[in-house]
């Protein structure tokens, strides 16, 4: 008996326990690989329909909703999009690149060692050039409606101040990223044996959450390369003007979140599963 | 063959079946440890986080449906706000705190020995601060709005006697706590293979399921550290009136799934568990 | 490497491929166990929450629409109700009683001899009464509306004939029995490895799909237990003259899917699992 | 321990690593079997509950949304029939027949050789006749309305070009069928242990994404069957004329995804598992 619950454990620490070690700042051999470009390629994929599909639902709702009142899918419907295509996205992706979609994320995790600077920073240029061409393939399809109903840009609604928005930039995207930290914890499956990692789905619905809560104060960022791309084909000086409270506030509310988890609840998480090696008692 | 099986056997043994003991009342070494001040820090942010989106959700809708009648993100969006909170929040938590969120939920786990005296005190007291920044944080945002929508605050609605809303919080507080219970349950798993413990989807959804129902009577509490932060802030006299109701409903009601899953449905899981394990024939 | 994959293969079996035996008529042992009355008791309560929490936001949705054009959950939000309910309310008592909630599933469980017939009546039973409990609850508690607001009952509405209220509720409790006879088949997950087996989450979805579909043409029933308990505490003529539609059409369809899914679908599974043991090629 | 660790491995490589060998063009021996039949059968079944299901939806809310404005289930709930009825037959039928349900699915998977020629085209004709029936039903049973308001045929609104109509089919139907290929992935699994493989949730989101955005330009198909099936029983001249469009759009849309699948990301995830396994370093 006592051999074969060795058998389960140790199946378990290999698949479970084991941190991978920091991700150097620049790893040359990753260059060399397919995985590397293949991973850039679905990033800007991603993004691409991510764009495509949020940014054609708030077109067709407003287009709709300006004839008939109750018509379109509502802000609800519009929250959903979101929340729900980041589930898709990140479901389909995270095998492949690790499903970032998201500028912030892709901060988030390079300062917590998971990617190096190069891959961090390709991402990045992947996931913006992936939202102007979702953005652009919107506005071809919706050539009479996309400029007059604002072309999914972010901007910050009459009646608050650029405090309030850069503050509630910030807070959505330390929700978000701590979901993300959480989620793909590697320490996680081995504490808690009843709380799955179904990773994908939380992540989604806390994109809708926040997308809930804040689209009446700057229409929901939290993803600087959904804002840029949004501003760059909508072109307007408004969506210009705000541009930096959606590159300041994600890339602080995810640096907040990264610390919050590495040094706050990971710190711990160290010591507790020493604990609990050695004695078994610590749950 | 029969070794084989023993080996699947003895694995399962020693993840599923093994009921924690008790916890004691007050429990001198868990103070000694960073995981129990990590836990109080996490109920703290998760609370603040989830009052800051909710409520920031159901000002907004308000602010929105006042000047355009289908606007806002409707009471389904409120309800979907407060659901899919827990559910994201209680997946983060889950394995640092337990995910409680919820004075309820934590007076209910007190009950049936799952958690000290000590630690549910000082997570309760986390959960009502935590509840207070975060309107704190919406009532900065909205200064225009807070207080002219009603600052989310729980209230009895107008023609519902104080009996019915306080019924109607101690049924939807059972139907939450109940679902934890049965979501936590160690034993789960092993009876029934084909359930699986995914436990944060279902909680979130018990949240979402109650306000559906109770939003028109009482605004719905089941959470008296919700309740308590939003009266805190909000301060009006009506709020603070009916501030017991939200207390003594939801415990009262995570009192009596307490009971109703330690000695009605889980006094015969133990016979159950115990016929099946010397015979086989239980199942 | 070959004992290792056996070791895999035995664990396999143990958990996946069994087929219980059939449920034999009526089983003396079953009456003298706790876990049988337990179960009853978890059935008699989760019925009963169905409907409270169910009718509850039927009749706060048409109380609030009243005033307010937009001003309620909506349709969807009552879809969502019902379709929610039966998710969250499987999960929890799945390991107690095997989640039935709906005299429709049971009667179908028992045509395939997966419960005994003592133990169908006495669910049907006391499914009957948690339904009429949970909405005397309703009652109580929304006095002013409940009435005005038809109690949640079931009726075909105006335009529609009795055959086509009869066919969609046929049809409605085949996607439900079907989708719960393919959630839980012990065969699933030895077959395909791919598709995990999360089976409340379908069977909710089922219910909401068909109230989303129904609810113009009967208010949707689906469950002869929802429909009898509305049907009691409401009390006006028109719901009991319709009341044979909402026990004929679920048995039925509940029936049509026993059928389906033992003689077209399973028949075929026991041979292909045959082969596939042989020769391993048959996927 | 080294042997220990081997074990985890040598299961983990039975049941995830092993691709199963191409489909071929014509398999008779499969022919021979009832599970081919049965498969078809499933397919017919199952596409015709999606089309009943949906278009009863579909026809529901516009006749309630005529007489008020904001009654019936919205865009949002017909975006929600869709993608969830996906989900729940996805979930039924994918351990009878891989759960197609549309031809496009069928013809992504027919040109990465998981399914046959012979099988493809069965499938494709029971979807085609199965979505008949479902829509001859809800003409039955909608006699009054069916016809009034559009039959739940896909037809390009006013102000879309045929061009915009296409490419809207071919990137819509790109986002599912590569969901489809990312969630069926063998290889998924065996990379990334922290991505559990819930398949058919994320597909039926994705189909729930899609109706959200292209619902205002063509109603949405991407799937031809439905669009067939419809225009059969709706028989209206402009269902026909615009027909092309849903067959050519999805077909297309799934050629690019089996594309994008097999040889951008799979051509490197072979060999990524190359050096994973020689070299443990790769991931």
């Amino acid at each position: 008996m006592a051999k074969n619950i060795e058998v389960g454990e140790a199946e378990f620490t290999a698949k479970d326990y084991q941190d991978p070690p920091p991700a150097p700042f620049i790893d040359p051999e990753e260059l060399t690989k397919w995985s590397f470009y293949r991973a850039i390629i679905a990033e800007f994929i991603a993004t691409l329909l991510f764009l495509y599909i949020t940014v054609l639902t708030v077109i067709g709702y407003k287009s709709q909703s300006a004839t008939d009142e109750c018509g379109g899918v509502g802000i609800l419907g519009i929250a959903w999009a979101f929340g729900g295509m980041i589930f898709v996205l990140v479901y389909c992706t995270a095998g492949i690149s690790g499903g970032h979609i998201n500028p912030a994320v892709t901060f988030g995790l390079f300062l917590a060692r998971k990617v190096s600077f190069v891959r961090a920073f390709m991402y990045m240029v992947a996931q913006c050039l992936g939202a102007i061409c979702g953005c652009g393939l919107v506005k071809a399809f919706q050539r009479a409606y996309y400029v007059r109903y604002g072309g999914g840009a972010n901007e910050l609604a009459v009646g608050y101040s650029k405090g309030t928005g850069l503050a509630a930039e910030i807070i959505g995207t330390f929700v978000l990223v701590y979901t993300v930290f959480s989620a793909t914890d590697p320490k996680r499956s081995a504490r808690d044996s009843h709380v799955p990692v179904l990773a994908p789905l939380p992540i989604g619905f806390a994109v809708f959450m926040v997308h809930l809560a804040t689209i009446p104060i700057t229409g929901t960022g939290i993803n600087p390369a959904r804002s840029f791309g949004a501003a760059v084909i909508y072109g307007k000086q408004k969506a210009w003007d705000d541009q930096w409270i959606f590159w300041a506030g994600p890339f602080i509310g995810a640096a907040i979140a990264a610390f919050y988890h590495q040094y706050i609840l990971r710190a711990g998480a160290v010591k507790a599963l020493g604990s609990f090696r050695s004695s078994a008692s610590a749950y």
